[in-house]
C-alpha cells in the first residue's frame, strides 16, 4: 500500500512533536526520579521489584500502591490515608513507571495536587468523603479527553487540538472522587497491539523490557501493570483493553458496546458502526473492574450520551457451581506451552472450586476474525491514511501491517460482513443458552506478551468484539519459565500460524517472566453477570 | 435501473401465487360476508359505517371492536365477554374489512377459535386469566412470523418458505393471551408507503377508497382503521408503523430500535445495519400502545435475543405542564392546508389543557433524509432485485420509485452517511435537552393518506428512524374536508416539492374523509415517556 509518509512536510512538525515532548518532561516530578546511578542495569528485563529497591518510596506508600481501589476507597473514608498522601505515592510510582517505561505522555500532578487538597479539606471539615472513590488517584489514555488539554490519538497530525470537555467516563468518575492524574500512551493510529509511536515512543512491559506492553491501551496496561495506577481507563474495539491487562499481568475489562458511553474520545474512522468501540477500566482487582462499572453506570450516562440504553447496574447471583466453556484455541493459531500451563492451572482450581469445566468450540472465529480485519478498513484504510497524511509521519511497521488489511469494501461487501456479524451473534448466544454456559474461559493471546513492534495476531479478543461479548481478563498467577515453555510439538495448519508461532519458538527464553492471564467472556448485556464470576474466577484460581 | 422482470421465470410462479390466494380464500368464513347485493356502491369511499349498517354484527359485537384493549382485557377477565364471542366479532368486522379493502392475507380463523375455546374451558374452570390479554384478537404483519406459515415479505419469489418460528414478540403476547386471528398485507419489498404487491393485491384505506393504507404496514392500517382489530402487529424502518397508522387514522408506535426484539420476521436487506427496522404495535388508543409495550418488555425478550439491551419497562412521571416542540415541517416538503388545521387544532387543544407549545427547527431533516435514502440501498439495491429476480416478478410503479434511490455506496461513503447519522442524534439529542423540550409534536406526512400508487415522500416519518427516536402517532379528530381544505397560497421551494404537493392540490376533493394523525417524537431509549406524553396529548386533543 502507498503509505503517505511526506518527509518534508513532517520537518515542519518536528517543533510539534518537541512541544508535547516537553510538556510531557516538564509534569514529571524531577525528586522521584530514580538516580542515574541507582538506575537498573540496561540488561535487567524486570521492572517489578524496583520500587520497593529505589528507596524512593515508604513502606506505607508501597502499601498504599498495591492496595485494591476498593479496600483503598475504604482505607482514605476512615481516614487511614488522605487524598494527598495517596496521590503521592502513586505519583512517586508512575514517575518511576515513566522513567523505566515510557509509559505516560503526561503527568496531572499541579491539578491533582490541588483537587487532592481539596478532597482533603472537604473531609476534614465535613467528616465525609465526595463519593465512593474520593481520593482514589486514576490514569487515562491518552486519546480519551481531558478538557483543555491536547487529544492526538497517536497521529503527529493531531498534535494541537484541545479538547473542550472531559470524557463522560472520566467526568463521571470525577464526580465519584477520583484524582485523574496521568495521561497515557497508545500507538500510531490506534491500531497495534503494541503502544509506539512517534510522538512519545515506545511503551515497555514491565515484567520483561524486551516486551510490549501490548496495545492500544499499553500506557495503561504497562502503568497498572507496575502499580503505578490502580485505576485506569482504555478503550478497546480489537482487543485493547484486554492484550494490555493480559500482556501487563492485570485486570482489565471491556463492556458490551453501548452499555456504556465512549463519548467524548479522539481517532479517526467516524462512521464505522460494524465494531462499536467499548471503554472500560484497568485494575489491580476482580472487584475494581465492578466497582469501576458500577459507578460509571450509576453516575446515568445515558442522561447525556443519547446512543446508550437506559440499564442501571443490575444486582446478580453467582450460582455457587458455575459452568465454564473453556475455549483453548481460536482456530487459527495454536496456543504455546505457557498458555496451556495458564489454562491448566487454572481448570484443575476451578474444578477443585467446584465449578464445572466443559469444551467450548471456536465455532466460526475463523471467519468471524476475517470479518472484523475486512471491516476495520472497509473504508480502504482512507480515514487512517488521512490523518497520517495530515503529517506526512512516517508509517510504524505495525501500521503497515494493520493497514495491510485494507482493501476498499463495496456497501455490498459491508452488509455480507455485517450479515455474518450478526448470524454469528446469535449462533454463539444460541449455543451458550442451549449448553447452559455461564462463561466462556480462554487465552488472551496464543502466547506471552510478543516482542515490540513483533504482536500481529489479535484473534483471541477481536472476535469478542465482533460478536459484542464482554470480557474480562485477569492473572493467573502463571509465568513465562523458559526452561518449561521452551517445548513444542505443535505442527502449524497455516504459514501465518507458524509465523505467528515461530516469533517465541525461536527465543523462548527472551519471553522470561512474562505473565499469563486468561480471558473470560459472557452473554452480551450481561456486564453484571462476566464482573461477579471473574471475582469467583480470579479468586479460585489464584487462591490456595 | 434495469429491472429483473422475465415474463417466461414469473409464468412458473402463478401457480403459487393462485395457491397463496386460495390459502387466504378459503380461509375467509362465508357467512360473514356482506351479500353482493347489500355491498355499498362503487363510488362510495368512506367504509367506516358499513359495519353497523351492514346487518351482520351485533350491537353487541361492534361495542366489542369498538372497545380499546386495555378496557376490553378487564371486561373480559371479569366474565363481561367470552374469547369466543370476541374473537367472533372481530373475525366478522375483519372479513368485511377484506372485502372492502383487501387487508388480511389470511385468516387464522381455525387456530384462533380453538384458542379461544381453550381460554374460555381455562377461565372457567380457573376462574382466572392466562395472562394480562386474555382473549384479546391479535393481527400481524404477513412478514412477520407465525410458526407453521409462508412468510413471503411482498415477494413472489419467497412463496413457499414456512417459518419454523413465531416472531418473538407475537410468541411473548400469545402467553399473555392473544389470539392470533388474521395476517395483513404488505407492499412489494417491503419499500413503499403503500401495500400493494403481485401475490394478494392493493389493500385500501377505509375512510377513502381511492387512497392508499400506507405502508409498509398498510394491511395493519386498514384493519385496525377500520376497527376490524385492535391489536396488530406491523413493523417500521422508514415510517413503516407510523405512516399507515396515521394515513387510517388509528394509533401506532415505532419503538427505539433495538429497546424491544425483531426477532422472527423475513425480507430483503441481511447486513444494513446504518438503519434498524422495528417492530410495534397498531391499535385504537394510546393506552393501548403502551399496554402493548410494557407486556411484550415484561416478558423479558432480551431471554432470547442477544440484540437488545436488558432494560424492564420503566414507571414514568408526566409533568403537569408538558413543553411540546412542535415542528411543522421537514424543510423538504410544507404541508398542505388540512395537516395545518390539525396542528393548530392540537395547539389550541394543548395549550388549554396547560401544556407549553414552543417551535421546533427541523434542524438537518434534509440531510438526514438523503442520508436515509442512500443507506437504504447502499447495496445498489441488490438484496431487493435478487429478492424479486427470483420470480422474475414485474416491478411495481413504488418499487421502481423507491430503488431509483439505489446507488451503490462505496464502505467509505457508506462510512460517511453513518457519521452524518451519529452526528445528528447527538445534535437533536443535545437540542432537546438544551431547550427543555419533552416531545416533539409534527405531522406524520405533508398531507393526508395519498392516492394509491402515488405516496412518495417518506421524510416525516424516515428522519425519526436515522435518528433513531421513538414516536407514535394518533388521531386529531381533523378529517379532510375539501371545502375548506383546497386553499394553498405555498409557493413550492423545489420541483420534488412541487410534485409531491400538486398530486394533493390538483384534486383535493378526491382526498374527502382523509384522516390527520401527527406524530409524537422523545428521545432515544424512553419508550415510557413517549407513550406516557402520548396518552396525555391525545387525551388533550381529542378531548371536548
Amino acid at each position: 500500500m502507498q503509505t503517505t509518509e511526506d518527509p518534508v512536510k513532517y520537518e515542519q512538525w518536528k517543533s510539534e512533536i518537541e512541544r508535547v515532548r516537553k510538556i510531557r518532561d516538564d509534569s514529571i516530578i524531577k525528586e522521584y526520579l530514580i538516580p542515574e546511578d541507582k538506575l537498573p542495569p540496561a540488561d535487567q528485563l524486570n521492572m517489578m521489584n524496583v520500587p520497593r529497591e529505589s528507596g524512593i518510596m515508604t513502606e506505607k506508600e508501597l502499601t498504599i500502591t498495591e492496595t485494591p481501589v476498593y479496600i483503598l476507597a475504604g482505607e482514605i473514608a476512615e481516614g487511614k490515608y488522605t487524598a494527598v498522601e495517596t496521590l503521592t505515592a502513586f505519583l512517586k510510582r508512575a514517575t518511576m513507571a515513566q522513567q523505566l517505561l515510557n509509559c505516560v505522555t503526561e503527568f496531572l500532578a499541579d491539578e491533582a495536587m490541588k483537587l487532592a487538597e481539596s478532597l482533603d479539606k472537604t473531609f476534614k471539615e465535613t467528616g465525609k468523603t465526595v463519593g465512593p472513590l474520593h481520593g482514589i488517584p486514576l490514569s487515562i489514555k491518552e486519546h480519551l479527553w481531558v478538557a483543555g488539554k491536547e487529544a492526538n490519538a497517536g497521529f503527529v497530525g493531531f498534535i494541537g487540538r484541545v479538547v473542550d470537555e472531559d470524557n463522560l467516563q472520566l467526568s463521571i468518575l470525577k464526580k465519584a472522587g477520583v484524582v485523574p492524574f496521568a495521561r497515557t500512551n497508545e500507538p500510531q493510529s490506534l491500531m497495534h497491539a503494541d503502544s509506539y509511536n512517534n510522538i512519545f515512543g515506545m511503551t515497555w512491559n514491565p515484567h520483561n523490557r524486551l516486551l510490549t506492553a501490548g496495545g492500544s491501551s499499553g500506557g495503561e496496561g504497562s502503568l497498572v501493570g507496575f502499580y503505578g495506577s490502580s485505576f485506569g481507563i482504555g478503550s478497546d474495539i480489537a482487543g485493547s483493553i484486554r492484550n494490555p491487562a493480559g500482556f501487563n499481568g492485570c485486570y482489565g475489562y471491556r463492556p458490551t458496546a453501548q452499555r456504556i458511553t465512549v463519548k467524548g474520545r479522539s481517532g479517526a474512522g467516524a462512521g464505522q458502526i460494524t465494531l462499536l468501540p467499548s471503554i472500560g477500566p484497568f485494575t489491580q482487582s476482580a472487584d475494581d473492574l465492578e466497582l469501576y462499572m458500577k459507578t460509571v453506570t450509576d453516575g446515568k450516562p445515558w442522561e447525556v450520551d443519547c446512543t446508550i440504553p437506559i440499564m442501571p447496574w443490575r444486582k446478580v447471583e453467582t450460582p455457587k457451581s458455575l459452568t465454564i466453556g473453556v475455549m483453548k484455541e481460536d482456530g487459527i493459531v495454536y496456543p504455546l506451552k505457557p498458555v496451556f500451563r495458564a489454562l491448566d492451572h487454572a481448570i484443575k482450581k476451578l474444578e477443585k472450586a467446584g465449578h464445572k469445566v466443559v469444551t467450548w468450540d471456536p465455532l466460526n472465529s475463523k471467519e468471524i476474525y476475517e470479518m472484523a480485519l475486512k471491516s476495520f478498513f472497509a473504508d480502504g484504510g482512507t480515514a487512517q491514511k488521512k490523518a497520517l497524511e495530515i503529517s506526512g509521519e512516517p508509517w510504524l511497521e505495525l501500521t503497515k501491517y494493520a493497514l495491510s488489511h485494507a482493501k476498499p469494501l463495496s456497501g455490498l461487501e459491508q452488509w455480507e460482513q455485517n450479515a455474518i456479524r450478526n448470524a454469528s451473534r446469535i449462533a454463539w448466544f444460541d449455543k451458550m443458552n442451549k449448553e447452559g454456559i455461564d462463561i466462556i474461559m480462554c487465552p488472551v493471546s496464543f502466547g506471552p506478551a510478543a516482542i515490540s513492534h513483533e504482536c500481529e495476531h489479535w484473534a483471541y479478543t477481536a472476535i469478542f468484539n465482533v460478536l459484542d461479548m464482554p470480557g474480562s481478563v485477569f492473572p493467573t498467577g502463571i509465568t513465562v519459565d523458559p526452561q518449561i515453555d521452551a517445548e513444542d510439538t505443535f505442527k502449524p495448519r497455516t504459514e501465518y500460524e507458524a509465523r505467528q508461532r515461530d516469533k517465541y519458538l525461536r527465543a523462548p527464553e527472551k519471553y522470561i517472566d512474562a505473565p499469563i492471564n486468561l480471558q473470560l467472556i459472557g452473554r452480551q448485556f450481561r456486564d453484571e453477570e462476566v464482573l461477579a464470576y471473574t471475582k469467583v474466577i480470579a479468586s479460585a484460581v489464584l487462591g490456595e
